[in-house]
């Protein structure tokens, strides 16, 4: 029996190269096999020794099945080899990083499986743009999401992933912006909530739509707005007190 | 008029040196003073410039309001000497880093502020223990939070943090736990949900304790869990429904 492999599943962080970790630099440096995707920095792959194999797995929206079985199909070959093989994931690879299939692959090759944590993008929307997401008595939870579920034809109960004392980052919500206003008023929440498109978070062109709820949708079509883009809804207890009493009197 | 100084809040990830991004290294290499806590590793400090002058700001648990007022005011002092304030805080400075005074105070100095994420304590818990917070049509939504509320005598509602289709992390949930598994059971989670303890997460000593909801205190108790602890629960809409069939038949 020949060497054991290994799997190193590497949150790169968002985009800029500085976000990355020294950790998955390390890790990035020992590699036998990159596999990486669109949205991965090409500098990030400049960090792999000259003689590793750099492979472009990138997914189309279409087909995301197919190219998934066949990146599983990559990701095995190598590690039965005993290669280590370095999977890059943008922001952090358990965030919407679709890592539990790698997972699996890697345990059923008996290789040795390492996760290093990244920068996800909403915490570099949040640092760009001083938003707190949590605050002492104002905001006790922080939501990351992507507001899909299972059929892709429903919404999420909206109204309970945005309550007072919590700040919501929902990633890839363009398409989704009136969904989301329309439900979010509809259950009471102020149409005075301040909002925050940020487009390529952790990127250098990134780009900050402040608007609010109530324009939510509007203010995305109005600059043209486009994914990747991170919608910041921040609750805080006392604006909702505040509306409440506005309602009440 | 002086230079203007600069305020760079720098989320220094959960502990070991190695989870500490580019960006952070950098801008602690250009501090005129570091001010940091108890949480942050000593090794960090080792890169700021031999001339920089660190200034220990650690907090009592007891003392949070006065103490908080002293950084604020050494803060202060030193911007508009157009010194160049290196913050270090555990993790990401916009979780639970209570960043927002320390903002407010560069501003009204109109010091320039950066604000450099980190790695969240929550998130090296989940890389180390391979749990997958996010997976594509069983959970939609991370969610983090302290579960304190303004009154920390009254419970959030646990139960709507804690619904189906989100991995929720408990920051600091050790003195908390029976709280949580009354709430979470009377609201009807299965007490078979599994659970993680994460003692010192993203540290050289860290331990996990494998549990379930019905066991959680318990598990906290007899294995002597202590603070900095991460609390995962994680609740796939399959097992939900599962449960939800076992209870109807």
């Amino acid at each position: 029996m020949g060497m054991l492999g290994r799997l190193f599943l590497i949150g790169c962080g968002p985009g800029a190269v500085d976000l990355l970790t020294l950790r998955a630099l390390r890790r990035i440096e020992e590699a036998d096999f990159v596999l990486y995707d669109r949205l991965i920095n090409p500098e990030i792959l400049s960090f792999a020794r000259q003689d590793s194999v750099r492979l472009y797995v990138g997914k189309q929206a279409t087909d995301g099945g197919r190219q998934q079985q066949r990146i599983n199909e990559q990701i095995e070959q190598a590690l039965l080899k005993g290669k280590t093989v370095v999977r890059l994931k943008s922001g952090d690879p358990l965030i919407f990083g679709r890592t539990a299939e790698e997972i699996e692959v890697a345990e059923a090759c008996q290789a040795e499986i390492e996760i290093v944590p990244g920068i996800t993008a909403s915490l570099a929307a949040a640092a760009e743009t001083f938003v707190t997401v949590t605050e002492r008595s104002e905001l006790q939870s922080f939501v990351v999401t992507t507001g899909r579920t299972a059929k892709t034809d429903t919404e999420p109960d909206w109204a309970r992933l945005v309550s007072p004392g919590t700040c919501v980052a929902v990633y890839m919500a363009v398409a989704r912006a009136w969904k989301i206003q329309a439900a979010l008023m509809a259950a009471g929440v102020p149409g005075y909530l301040p909002a925050k498109w940020v487009e390529r978070a952790g990127q250098a062109r990134r780009r900050v739509v402040d608007t609010r709820l109530d324009r939510l949708a509007l203010a995305a079509e109005h600059e043209g707005v486009q994914n990747p883009a991170i919608l910041l809804l921040r609750y805080p207890r006392s604006l909702a007190m505040t509306h409440l009493k506005t309602q009440v009197s």
